[in-house]
């Protein structure tokens, strides 16, 4: 890899990170067309998740992407769908030369994007920055390849890792910087995420108030026996979609109430782990990756995100930490999960740290 | 205050530091000595506490103090002690203006030492970076404006607030580094402090191991009943000075066998809140106050911290975040307060923040 080839693939990495959360259930592509050392387009894709962003940045570029190079953070897509496939275009467009970070893992592309350009007499250069590309497209690899979308946990917590006090109050914990930052978070998943018991005790919009996103995230509401209170959450239909998970046992009156107001029903399997009964978190995600969710943002509570960590399905947790102590009778963020040796604990790596307002923003991965 | 008076400020701050965790009952304090823009002398307390800042710096500058002007970070001293006072050697030395940070609350200088040099025509400024030094000076103000030690409550726990699983293991949450850092951290403080439980459940050495320290910092042990293990701790007298707190309750038998092996023993009132019995956490404060402690280190458990805590004492909260979550049943870092109103919690302002190793360390300072 040249420290060309490093410095435009970096660059398309950041048009790419632009469509999160709004291209679903298609992958947030960057892409950089250059000619002569200069850059002559740039593009990526689209809310909604057309057009892609190879035909955006060749738009860009009109004639002068004849003789160029082409930097995709993915292999560009080979199969006719809406619109002809972008491997067609890059040829169609004369470009000379392709640098990709990553083959396609979908089974309609998977290699068929490169073989096309190749058969046309492209240089090929594929593998550039592909670690950064797998972190950054993270949602859409999980999608293809475990079949479920990418999880992220948040958790707004007191110094001690509480989210209420005992009595259930818990406004506010973090300040205002973290709750906007908050908002800002849900626009760049595209699915938010609570467990019944949140529902029914906050009743939450899960909306975004603070800006107006290109694609409203959906809300997911997992409720096995869907009694949900019937407040904002069913007065906000117009606002945002609304996907509630349930289990066979869902009555049909509340399923039909839901139904009725736009809702989307989706159901799945039930569990009892002993400590507790609800939906199971492995069909849980998989009807969410089915549906297309690429990157799902989970916000609780402290009992349905232990279900969730406990199956090993959390790929980032978001702790918001604020300068306050509860007591180890408030709350907790997270719930019980019965283990009995650290080295059976999920561990996560830092990966990235910074205060917010008053508060500690710190990110983690999966280790 | 001109810009160079600031400098050498903060540089005679920075002086003072050197001395935390080692000079108490004196205060940390740190001199520099100015003559014609150039320094001439530097000193800071000297571990036990003497000489002062001010006769390092002097002895430093030899015939260079005449006509220069001197930078403390703390009123020169007015009391003839074991030496004579700072105030009257600055004059000796020939020094003409002397820019001081602080008024020594000290009831035996407070305000005679400037007045001691004004008296001699030495030009006096105080105040300058007052915020500063009131901060790097916590310790010995805290000593002698409340009576008791600044103290700070360290905690090493997961991303969500637990210190060891159900069954008490807890080696390791947070790695080496992190637990290096602990040491150093130690060495500047006066004392470290546990609970009972700790020292029932771990009987932990608390001494430093990584490195020798100027003045081994004492280990207290707060334990009512004086119900302690016999093994580490009784086994390492020789290694650093031992404290012991208890209550009238504790039998003659434990008193003997413990002051036998050269253990202080410190008699404190008792208390029972209704959630816990304990020592009253004020009066055990106080007492370590009483015998010149300025900086003390809580590292727990969960239920002293919580009656620190609660009794309002806990002036810096150091947390170590590992990524790692252990979950509801886990043990909490800090045990029951029995807040019924968020407003109630304590509250603390974010000091400093950094990734230690694969560790978060974030210190806070009572809001």
């Amino acid at each position: 890899m040249s420290e060309a080839d490093g410095r435009f693939m970096r660059l398309a990495l950041g048009l790419a990170g632009r469509g999160l959360g709004n291209v679903w259930p298609n992958p947030a592509v960057g892409c950089v067309i250059v000619n002569g050392g200069r850059i002559v387009g740039r593009g990526w894709t689209q809310p909604g998740g057309r057009p892609h962003a190879e035909r955006r940045a060749l738009d860009q570029a009109g004639p002068a992407a004849r003789g160029a190079t082409a930097y995709v953070t993915l292999e560009p897509c080979a199969h006719h769908g809406k619109t002809p496939p972008c491997a067609e275009a890059l040829i169609a467009a004369g470009v000379v030369r392709v640098v990709s970070a990553l083959e396609d893992p979908d089974p309609r592309v998977s290699g068929r994007g490169h073989a096309m350009l190749r058969a046309a007499g492209i240089a090929v250069e594929t593998g550039v920055l592909a670690a950064e590309a797998r972190a950054a497209q993270a949602g859409f690899l999980s999608r293809i390849e475990r079949g479920r979308p990418w999880l992220a946990l948040k958790l707004g917590a007191s110094f001690d890792g509480r989210i209420a006090l005992a009595n259930g109050e818990s406004q506010w914990i973090t300040g205002p910087q973290a709750r906007a930052q908050v908002q800002a978070l849900r626009a760049r998943f595209d699915a938010v995420l609570v467990g019944g018991g949140t529902a029914r005790a906050d009743d939450p919009l899960l909306t975004l108030r603070h800006f107006k996103p290109l694609r409203a995230p959906v809300r997911v509401v997992a409720s096995r026996r869907l009694d949900l209170p019937r407040g904002r959450l069913a007065g906000s239909l117009g606002q945002a979609p609304l996907w509630l998970l349930h289990g066979a046992e869902a009555p049909g009156e509340a399923r039909a109430f839901w139904a009725g107001l736009g809702a989307e029903l989706i159901e799945v399997a039930g569990r009892d782990t002993g400590r507790d009964t609800g939906l199971d978190p492995v069909a849980l995600l998989a009807a969410l990756g089915a549906r297309g969710l690429t990157r799902v943002f989970c916000e609780g509570g402290g009992q349905f995100a232990a279900s969730l960590m406990a199956a090993g399905l959390v790929d980032e947790l978001i702790g918001f930490t604020a300068g306050v102590v509860l007591g180890g009778d408030a709350r907790p963020g997270i719930g019980d999960l019965g283990l009995t040796r650290l080295a059976e604990a999920p561990r996560y790596r830092l990966d990235s740290l910074q205060p917010i307002g008053p508060d500690v923003l710190a990110r983690w991965l999966r280790a």
